[in-house]
């Protein structure tokens, strides 16, 4: 090629962790990135071989300190910190850097929301970066700053986002979702260890109090144009990757199923990433294993009158770094599907 | 012992499957009955061993054909064969023989639910053999027959009878369930390959036809005094054992959190294998692989006015073959724990 | 019963962790074991209902500290504790308390090989709990003090005991094991975590450095009458329970598969636990989960002259808490597999 | 790009299996390679979507029967067809056309091994899809067949070829390797089933009567320039991919652990999927899922006078589907490491 596109330079602060080798294995093989600084936190000095393995083309790469001096000079930074941090960061970037923050702290509008599920100040509200939704495309589209939306709300949001923006179910859903366990992220905890995760399905935070509650509540009544209430219950399953999303909602009166078949293959004909199975087959995670599509099914169930809507998403790709390379990319003016897997690794 | 208790001679027919192997793993320690026929259909001439290495004080036994001749003399006789089955065998072996059936031609009421979910004609109701049920350890007592329950719906039934019975809850459920794969039988099947789910979540028979909803509907509607609809979306886990089934229903006008747990208090304070968790642990499968016990807690969300309630059960012990040793034990007029496991095998 | 026979009265230190909780969940089937006083070190204070949710019958127990008031007045002590610990405990109770020790302080007999795998100084050797070494019964019986064996070193010494007391190996063995999680115990780490384990396998302690190794050598050289050299590489399954060895001896000259076989048939033809499986069978872990039994097959490969023998076990049962109380009946003198498991719990 | 290179036409053989599929995914992302038909067996006429859902951009492609007819007019054809079949097929394909096989009709030189290992006559030999091993790369180049190695085989190779190349080992190898599930293929058989291989490791094929020995036979006996004796035992890990081969060998008399590390050293510093490991850092299978790479650690135990070596592979990326695409670039003059994925993914 006589005249190579010119590239972007990005940093990753959070390198060692979970999200941020994501945003590096995808990164690595985006024709347009080229792969800057790595920070760490008490990983400062490691070699990412260490680390991060997998990412071999990167092994010999060494993480520095998460401070302005190491990110200053590239185009992009990816955050992939823990969530309270990412403001303090973000502010000592100019705003010509594209900050894309795989936390939580931009992704809530309503500040008594944040203040409620997480308990400190509400930092503020980025451009939310799951192009799927209304008006998200045209927010992000030369944005200097992006909130990465959180896995579950990922999933749940492309499942039900059809039914409510054409009208057909009523405002409360029932959600019941099961996460591999990489979605609880690398830092060593006991009911983490792989001999009590395998062979073991458990439900965490239930009753309404899972931070990605509100983060749902937001997306759908958007979508629906009334408050929609969330009924969350989030499982951990024995698998590291991965998030299978059962969602059901009460039809409004007189729908069918050819309209709830419709308003799904029309809502997603068009989408690069969130993808209706043809009828009867329904989606399973390992299909999405390192990859950036959402797969959706959908069926009305006659004899209850509710509709359910299951979603497949691999949590680590399009519910985090893949969402976040797909942002990038629309904020960049580039290629929306530039960089990002098509295919599951399976089986 | 100077006068030891007299023995039963228990027969179980396709000994050579999971239902069946499991039955046999549990009466090994019943310290009341003595294992005599073991019958197969197409294993029929094989060694135990080969079919079932896990159980080496049975390794030797050979299997017999599934014939009326091979299953007389005995007192009580297993059945963990086919749905459709177990009729024609039950018919041959006289009306003081105990017939346990794990299948599942005996568990509904209703002729037409049978006719609809199975396709086949309705062979009758037996009592069915969970105790918990209001009414049934009157029916199982001194009974010859006995309907074992499906894995399913004896998870989501203790999970919601307290709330039914207590009249705190709408007559509509939403229940999601996750199940080892050991609930699909050891059948060769491509999509029950040890590729195809390592790693992977997935639902299936979505939108109300999974064949356990009317057997849910009956046990439900039976606990609330009126008909309740249940929207059942079952989903296949990558774990050989378990089910974890979470259910959401809509409390009344006016139910409190405190009548909730009061109510789960009460129904299960004097039950021996169905166990409320103190407040605020929730129930992992892996704390019942191997044991009889439910396990199971309940949270009130006030923001949506929904009740989840969450149960765990070792699909193959408290879900088959413990049931069915549980529901013998009170036909046969012995206690009701004897030779139950009452821990789980962890990590 | 008119007169049952006297309960012995156990204490199990270290009974949050994964030994103490397999030797609780044993005993409380042990028809001659009253559970006693059980203690944490930094879980002191805590439900046993929180930590090891699955022993049900013992929810409401709550962990005392180690110290030698709580252990006081038991007949038998059990130690789980990080080796290194057991010896100063061990000291404070008496002569007549049978203490039995899960931990690795005193297995070895060559204070040379304590020092150089644990850099500290040696605290002597107890009698040696494996009941089917030569000479192990004779020491067993009526001990107040037993060291159980490592879970490696049971697994490979039962898989070529019979090959090295019978003359048929040169005194070189390659051992290639793998292990579930469990062994690596409950204490929170990163590379143990379920996401960095489910789907990998990994070898660790490469080359002779894993501190099972001098107790292979120790047990195997006592079984050859001469020093026999062991090249050990434990591997990481992505499993929680059980210990596959695979064990390679080069076969002295001359020696046939019939001659090979007899000697593996007469060696555990009258053991409750060591079991030969029948030829053309190869064991699995899975047929031992939860169960006492070692698994063992071997195979003459005449093409390289090598005989390959491979064990199953359960890492937690035979190889830590089950191997603790089939040497403890030995020395209490009770019958020997009095309240073991004898059947696995698969699938 | 203005002159973009020209495309190479690729048809395959077998679509449907693991290994055709996984040639797919690879081609996918491969720059210079144009998808033409998929063939299958009893699966023609079927939607590719239903039978590998994770290649998303394929699904609407239709299987066709496997025939000549349908082979035609393709630059290259891989077959991932049950062995046996390969040669049939291949003969009516031209000798322009490079026909990739990656089943084991033509991997072996010695016709008396492949009788006596497969019963069957041999077909003949191809040029070695292994560029690591020594004048495969000289033979491969413009070659128009290629017999992709086994999966084991590779990794073996990998694992002990710089140790018989520099003569640094006696010629009797011990291996014991555990292989994910998907290197069983995706036939249904009840020991492969999830419930029967979760949680589960077990050995197969033991006592040297593996397909594969005399695959390692041949390549490690080429490397050391004398036949190497081979005890080579398989086993089945709870997992879908991965093989981690553990290989032991006598070192000489002298060597030193200086030159063992640097005849590793020397031997994958140029070689682009063929990597060692730094000092310390074993390998996980985990590391190389989806990806092209071996990763190699060895280690000499001065005890007992033996090396270790350690591989892991994808046993469908270089045990497979990579190693053909590999050595396809190969024989086309493409740069070899194109379109071959760099990271794995994990965790």
């Amino acid at each position: 090629m006589a005249h190579p596109a010119k590239a972007f330079r990005a940093a990753v602060a959070g390198a060692s962790g979970y999200a941020g080798g994501e945003v590096l294995r995808l990164l690595l093989s985006h024709p347009r990135i080229e792969i800057g600084a790595l920070t760490g936190g008490s990983n400062a000095g490691a070699r990412l071989g260490e680390l991060q393995p997998h990412l071999l083309p990167l092994a010999d790469r060494v993480l520095q300190p998460t401070d302005p001096a190491t990110l200053a000079g590239h185009d992009i930074v990816f955050l992939g910190l823990p969530h309270g941090q990412s403001a303090a960061v973000a502010e000592q970037l100019g705003e010509d850097v594209l900050v894309v923050d795989c936390g939580a702290d931009f992704r809530l509008k309503d500040p008594a929301d944040w203040e409620k599920f997480y308990g400190s100040p509400h930092a503020g509200t980025w451009p939310y970066g799951l192009p799927e939704l209304p008006g998200a495309r045209a927010a992000l589209k030369g944005s200097a700053r992006i909130a990465v939306p959180g896995c579950y709300p990922t999933a749940v949001t492309l499942a039900l986002l059809p039914a409510y923006t054409a009208g057909l179910a009523e405002p409360e859903a029932v959600v019941v979702a099961a996460s591999g366990t990489s979605g609880a992220g690398k830092a060593a905890r006991t009911h983490l260890l792989g001999s009590e995760v395998m062979g073991s399905m458990s439900p965490y935070g239930v009753g309404g109090v899972h931070r990605h509650t509100p983060e749902m509540t937001q997306n759908l009544s958007l979508a629906a144009g009334e408050r929609v209430a969330v009924s969350f219950t989030p499982t951990l399953a024995p698998m590291s990757r991965g998030i299978l999303a059962t969602c059901s909602v009460k039809a409004r009166p007189g729908v069918t199923a050819r309209q709830v078949r419709d308003a799904y293959t029309a809502a997603y004909a068009a989408e690069p990433f969130a993808h209706l199975l043809p009828e009867g087959q329904w989606p399973a995670t390992a299909s999405v294993l390192g990859s950036n599509h959402a797969l959706v099914q959908v069926a009305l169930d006659q004899g209850v009158g509710r509709i359910t809507v299951v979603s497949a998403i691999d949590n680590l790709v399009k519910g985090t770094a893949g969402g976040a390379v797909q942002s990038m990319n629309i904020a960049l003016g580039l290629p929306e599907e530039l960089g990002l897997p098509q295919t599951g690794v399976a089986p």
